[in-house]
């Protein structure tokens, strides 16, 4: 088969490697439905993340299984699934707390921009739909996998609750279904922050009450005029920079909970600031794996409908014209079909 | 009246000041039935963090109220009252979260290694109890007024549940107070890290079950060890050092919690590494006035007894000799009588 690999920043090929098998007898081989290029994809190909040789890339998937290994129970050849990027065994101490993404066997999921993937730990990582899920919803099925679970993991962490303001640093694909996550959540004013019109279009349509297009100091002031000096209850940064975890900090009411959720790089904390900043602070890997069925649920029953941050979709074999499109801000997010 | 000065780093004077009176309507006039020396006056007395010239000391104190403003009303002259040493009008957004000690009319107290001590916004900062409690009562009083709050902060931040696994960093007085602490949150293991053993006697009869002298990566191993390599849930930083945070944040397991109750003098945390960790990060000055009428409560109701973390009692007057043991470690907490 072929499959997507990263050669260097900005040097995506889509070319034949080895056909995905069973190697443990808990592994799966799927059959992708479909997958995409992530916002993580973009650091090396930025050149923004050291590249250690030609990479495989992917790690968000959905499709219908066509093989498992000997040990494998939950989930059978023929089933629609979707998987966390992160491998997890579902057992282990960390996974019972529902940290499935720090697993102490944990794998992150790479070669999924392919036709097929071979998946580790099987039961443990994977999800079935009851039935094989009609065409529409893949898209919206995919993004459980990893970008909306992400969202997810960013209000959830940082104690989105009704009647929440809440604050969201980032209009990527991750920040907006943040914004979906805090109005599914119950929040009432959702304040996010964007300058590209295509993206504040979606945040409203996703529960965006409020649209900041300022940043960095100037976003934070902002904020504060909009919450009579207090800061917000609970500001999600889907970021990953020192300026946007600032920002994301400075946002936030005393007491209040700032979550991350994207591989900060470069970003240092200075501990006499947090102190005084009093907020609590959570992030890491999303635990997407916790999130799943309850997500695949909201999906299938037409409640929410998150594919919508796939403003592009294309053909697996063009996936380079994804991620150009998606370096150059000209998509939020491109889907890609094998 | 004679109060305490830091002029500079080892040179602490008890000299004639001015005597307190009420300024502002909402003041109040404490005579001082008891203060005491707080780790966090080490800081300057030992050169590490900068003296803006000759500083008046004390943040901890009980005692009697002489006189009010003529806008106080939740206290009378007479009454025994314990404050924070962190000032708040306890109406304040801030306030109504619980973070009184990043309220917007916020001062911390200074000058209460004194005889008399004014206290801004009396209303709001000082808590009366019942009747005049009894003398053997008042150094564990005079504990809740900070260490004791702090060390119950720490412990409350850091999330100690019935059956929690819990680690404390640092063996100061806010440490110790933070085993006892964690004990009456109904935590199941109380790992305290010190190699001093007064200390350690102290902490086993605050409620720790085990002690580990271990210090940095050595110290995280043993935590790894003790827990089946997955780290204790809740861990409380009680010093302010890198070395105790990243100690404290390597100890925690994955979506544990990690509570820092000390300003951090010269911390950076790495924001890729905190990813990784997985923790929920949640510290900052203790909004003691939150816990005060509890804490007042059990210490009358002699269910626990926190007085105890002061092994050196002096006239107020020698002041100096109580910097001079803590910095020495001689002492653990100075108790000092006017």
């Amino acid at each position: 088969m072929k499959g997507t690999i990263l050669y260097a920043p900005g040097d995506v090929r889509f070319e034949t490697c080895a056909d995905p098998e069973i190697v443990d007898a808990t592994d799966a081989v799927v059959r992708i439905a479909a997958t995409c290029v992530c916002g993580s994809d973009l650091w090396p190909y930025r050149g923004l993340q050291p590249l250690d040789g030609p990479s495989p890339m992917g790690h968000e998937y959905c499709g219908y299984v066509e093989e498992v290994g000997s040990a494998v129970k939950a989930v059978k050849p023929g089933q629609f699934v979707v998987g966390s990027f992160a491998t997890s065994d579902n057992t282990c101490p960390h996974c019972k707390h529902g940290y499935q993404s720090s697993c102490a066997q944990r794998e992150f999921i790479t070669r999924a921009q392919a036709p097929v993937l071979r998946v580790p730990l099987a039961d443990g990582t994977l999800v079935p739909t009851p039935d094989a899920p009609s065409d529409d919803l893949i898209p919206s099925l995919l993004t459980t996998s990893d970008v909306l679970g992400t969202g997810w993991f960013a209000a959830d962490a940082a104690n989105v609750e009704p009647g929440s303001t809440v604050v969201v640093v980032g209009d990527g694909a991750v920040g907006l279904l943040g914004v979906l996550s805090a109005k599914q959540m119950g929040a009432e004013r959702i304040i996010a922050m964007s300058r590209h019109e295509p993206r504040q279009a979606l945040a409203r349509d996703f529960g965006a009450t409020d649209i900041v297009p300022e940043r960095g100091d100037e976003g934070v002031e902002r904020i504060m005029d909009m919450t009579d000096g207090i800061g917000a209850d609970s500001v999600l940064e889907c970021v990953g920079t020192q300026q946007s975890m600032m920002q994301a900090i400075r946002s936030t009411r005393k007491g209040g909970y700032a979550s991350f959720v994207g591989v900060p790089h470069g970003v240092e904390l200075h501990g006499e600031e947090l102190f005084f900043a009093h907020v609590h602070l959570h992030g890491g890997p999303a635990p997407v794996r916790r999130y799943l069925p309850d997500l695949i649920e909201l999906v299938l029953d037409r409640q929410i409908d998150p594919g919508k941050v796939f403003d592009l979709t294309l053909p697996l074999e063009q996936v380079a014209e994804g991620y150009r499109a998606m370096d150059e801000r000209t998509a939020i997010k491109a889907l890609l079909r094998p």
